[in-house]
């Protein structure tokens, strides 16, 4: 039994490539005093992974050349050295892209009540920053208009329906007919646009008739630039992420930045950490509105950790459908 | 006796030019049952009237063709039908850019208090402007460092010494060494960076060591975009004027709107009527810091209406220097 691991073999210049990371083989680790010895069952890919693939200045340090890949698991416990977990324990780690690790670090999860899985989507990192995102930045009021890019994605689908649970119109932003059509038919959206049809800014004006209240942005880039001109007096726009930056050599420039003044927009970048003392909060809520059948989710299953490279790069081109999760064991 | 006012000829293309105004005669109006017959004596100048000239979309209708300027006036009422208003007094009124003109929209102001004139600059919509937007978008913390552009002018004066008043590093961005050097001896800012200089990026590191916590935004663009990159986290920006975009024909595109998710900004636009239930806080706290002696204000004046396209043409190219004002009696 050897442990495998993907760690980072160079820095993405453009879009990120396989020749960027390397599998390597090493021993199964010992739990040192406090640790526990956990195996990956699965792990999250999530587009925040790009820019620690970078060297540029962001809101957490990068991951070193050689250093294991980050990222969240879901596991089980082989051996304990920590009172409170014990073997056969299900818990949720930052072990990052391996198959065995050690850690103090990890939260028990209750396979009884979602699948485990769920805990690092709806139920997850990816569900909290869709309602703290979307409540605290984006204050919607019943019969506002929400608009989410990235909309059939872990976050955004989250979004739109808690949109729609808290009395708003919910308007996605995808890409192609068939994610439009999920979005619509499956989670309930009122109107998705299809930002590969070639008219963003006509068909974002006719899926929101009364102009966009908030704008829930995954995607940053010519969405959000576009978006801005179909926004009300008063909007308010969670930043959340710029996949559409994440692999451009050069950053795209926003040319509508007078619609913050001219609108008077509030416009704020957020990180799920910021709320991290309330997670409780937000779990209890999702948790709750999936019991009641309100929450839909997807997920979209790569198989082996050695396929994670080209399901991160799926990922980040929007090639995805759903939250995407590397299947370990 | 007749009346003189100046009205808009032709939308500018680009920067304004003297041919988008007209001068025109007419009769001295008579008051209707209510109105006050005001004689202007001073008319304000303000980067916002490049805005009403145009028609795209802004908070505001635009000035219509034929139409008399927009603007703040001081005046002098020749006759009243307003039984709370007499003949004699001194007034604040909307009149724009005329000699005469009739109104029931006055409000008395006191010249005991500080000169008249004061009431259109540091103890008016500009001084407002600068507390609330400071005050409630800012919310500057002491010790913290709060950048402000146009800082030689009507609101950006305000703003770096109301950020020094409230304990904070006061550094300005404004044009040339003179004005540079009017903002950190005159004023009491801490530092002032020229952006004419040739070095925003390094000069703007060099001024803030700390990094920028607040900015008081009035001119958008280049700046705006430079500034981002000194940005600490969770910065907040007041977004107030885009100068910089108001006369280009091809909006400023901005490169570095990534610092706004990687640092959790917050970005807000304003305008300062979303406080005019407010004003009187304001104008109470302006005055007391007046007649403490710390708030320091310049007045640049223009004399005679006729003059007033070239005193704009001027404000908006950064030409002025303090509170552009048109002298009309």
């Amino acid at each position: 039994m050897e442990n495998r691991r993907v760690v980072l073999a160079s820095r993405p210049t453009g879009p990120v490539t396989e020749g960027n990371f390397q599998l390597e083989k090493l021993p199964i680790p010992k739990p040192a005093d406090g640790e526990v010895l956990v195996k990956n069952l699965w792990l999250s890919l999530d587009p925040y992974m790009r820019g620690r693939m970078s060297d540029a200045k962001s809101y957490v340090k990068g991951v070193d050349i050689g250093e294991v890949m980050v990222g969240q698991t879901v596991g089980e416990v082989l051996e304990s050295k920590n009172d409170k977990i014990k073997k056969g324990d299900k818990v949720l780690t930052q072990l990052g892209w391996q198959l065995y690790g050690c850690t103090k670090d990890v939260n028990r999860i209750d396979g009884s009540r979602a699948p485990l899985t769920y805990y690092l989507g709806v139920l997850g990192m990816p569900g909290m920053t869709a309602y703290f995102g979307l409540k605290e930045i984006g204050s919607p009021k019943p019969g506002e208009t929400v608009v989410v890019s990235a909309a059939s994605g872990a976050v955004g689908s989250v979004v739109g329906q808690l949109a729609k649970i808290w009395g708003c119109r919910a308007v996605g932003i995808a890409g192609g007919r068939q994610k439009c059509e999920y979005v619509t038919r499956e989670l309930g959206f009122d109107a998705c646009v299809d930002y590969k049809a070639g008219n963003l800014h006509r068909d974002l004006q006719a899926a929101c008739p009364k102009g966009a209240d908030v704008y829930f942005d995954n995607v940053g880039g010519e969405i959000l630039d576009t978006l801005l001109r179909v926004t009300n007096l008063f909007a308010r726009i969670v930043v959340c992420g710029m996949i559409a930056d994440y692999s451009a050599t050069q950053p795209y420039a926003v040319k509508n930045l007078r619609f913050v003044l001219v609108n008077r927009i509030r416009m704020q970048g957020m990180i799920v950490f910021d709320w991290k003392d309330r997670y409780g909060e937000a779990l209890k809520a999702l948790g709750e509105y999936f019991a009641q059948g309100k929450l839909k989710y997807r997920e979209s299953i790569v198989e082996g950790l050695e396929n994670a490279p080209k399901g991160l790069i799926a990922l980040l081109s929007g090639q995805n459908f759903g939250k995407q999760l590397v299947k370990l064991a």
